[in-house]
């Protein structure tokens, strides 16, 4: 088949060279914003040609929109006109305000679709071929499509080594909010309350790996995440204010010298890794 | 010289190791807690000797305390005999309340070591022979040691391949504290609200590389834990009140849409890695 993909990036890139190296796609077009990017995406070969959005929807059977998830709202009315056989696809972190978004006419096409995996890197340069492989993807409210769009995704994901849950949109932005966003809010504070902190000598100095794991995701791309956050406001701040419990739990075992619960509490901490 | 290791854990076991690899040591002796730990380390071959305690004072040339920082307190009142040429050293984590409770009679001897390395394992099956190689290990006020001890043990960390700093060890508690300390009473708390709200099969299912890094440290040990904390309480009461300020910001800036101001915070954070 011919997929076209919009949006180049770590998750855009790395799609297409998957589904080259997997022989899924004879065909993979690709649509950047402006032409400095189009030279990046064919000095990598991340595509086989770069088209605007006109020729992208009339030659690919898969459409995939691996943009922010702002952006993917955005580029949504651009779609509306995509044959009943064109599938398309979003990657986006967010579920629910995407599927809402989907207007009647396409959207038996459209296939929510969240890949579980990520890096703190970004960009054309990060695309890797591999980069799928192994990881979770998340395919939410399914049945709000037609059977082939369905059956195109689910044989994309497996042929590039992914495994597939299928999860209401609504459930998927309350766990991956808890999975995923919430841990990267408290990535990018810890590393914004070491930056006022410590000057730059002592954290080259002291930085273990411990601090390097917890402060990586603080390098994630602002705009991706603004939007993130954006789009799963409420699940985001009912999940800090959970973790801040937890916090204020730890903080009055401290204060109060509660050292046998506090021993406890980091014990009950450990029983994550039995499942994980 | 002859170097006698009180405590063959992950710190401990390394160490007699990495001494052995290096040609530091022709001898090492052990000191453990009881007869499983003893069959279990010289199963793993980590030390030629385990003793009692008695001989390791008398045998070694340097002693190593590689046990949590409240046992190394405990610890201090056993070792008040040791001959002047005897270097004494202590691995913990933290440094200040340590250094208070070492006699006036083996001040000189008693070298205050952190260094800056370590992963969520422990136990003497965690110890390797590289485990310290290109980290780096604080010194925390070396003014109050005779130089012989301090030549002894800046030979031993730079034959080791470790990078030295050295430093105030009130200083070094704050650093260590945001560092380290902090990074793990977060990891902790995150580990429990996540496993307070989410159920075992979201968890496996949706954990991605991130979650995984952010929770890693949680999987540590609650004794060695609790120790530290209750040992740099104040330093952490407050790195807590200043990481808690962060997170008011980034729940402020969501809560009220001011999404521009997000991602310019966000940007701060990303500054981090600039240096890291």
């Amino acid at each position: 088949m011919t997929v076209g993909i919009i949006g180049l990036g770590l998750m855009g890139g790395s799609l297409a060279k998957a589904v080259k190296k997997y022989g899924i796609a004879k065909k993979v077009y690709g649509c950047v914003r402006n032409e400095a990017q189009k030279k990046e995406v064919l000095d990598l070969h991340l595509v086989d040609e770069v088209v605007d959005i006109e020729t992208l929807k009339k030659e690919s059977d898969l459409i995939v929109l691996a943009v922010p998830v702002d952006t993917i709202i955005n580029f949504i009315p651009q779609l509306l006109d995509v044959d009943n056989e064109t599938t398309i696809m979003d990657l986006g972190s967010t579920k629910e305000f995407i599927v809402k978004n989907v207007p009647t006419e396409i959207r038996k096409n459209f296939i929510a679709a969240h890949p579980m995996v990520g890096t703190e890197k970004n960009g054309p340069k990060a695309a890797i071929d591999d980069f799928y492989e192994g990881h979770t993807v998340v395919l939410c409210n399914l049945e709000d499509n037609e059977s082939h769009h369905v059956k195109k995704a689910l044989n994309l994901f497996q042929e590039i080594g992914m495994r597939i849950v299928k999860m209401d949109a609504k459930e998927h932005d309350v766990h991956a909010c808890y999975m995923s966003h919430l841990p990267h809010a408290i990535s990018f504070s810890l590393a914004n309350t070491v930056m006022s902190h410590e000057d730059p000598k002592s954290i080259i100095a002291l930085a273990a790996g411990g601090f390097k794991d917890m402060s990586r995701v603080a390098k994630s791309s602002p705009n991706m995440w603004t939007d993130i956050f954006k789009q799963n406001k409420d699940n985001l701040l009912d999940s800090m204010d959970l973790f801040q419990n937890h916090m204020n739990i730890v903080r009055e075992l401290i204060e109060n010298e509660k050292y046998d619960e506090l021993a406890k509490w980091m014990g009950k901490a450990n029983t994550l890794h039995e499942i994980l």
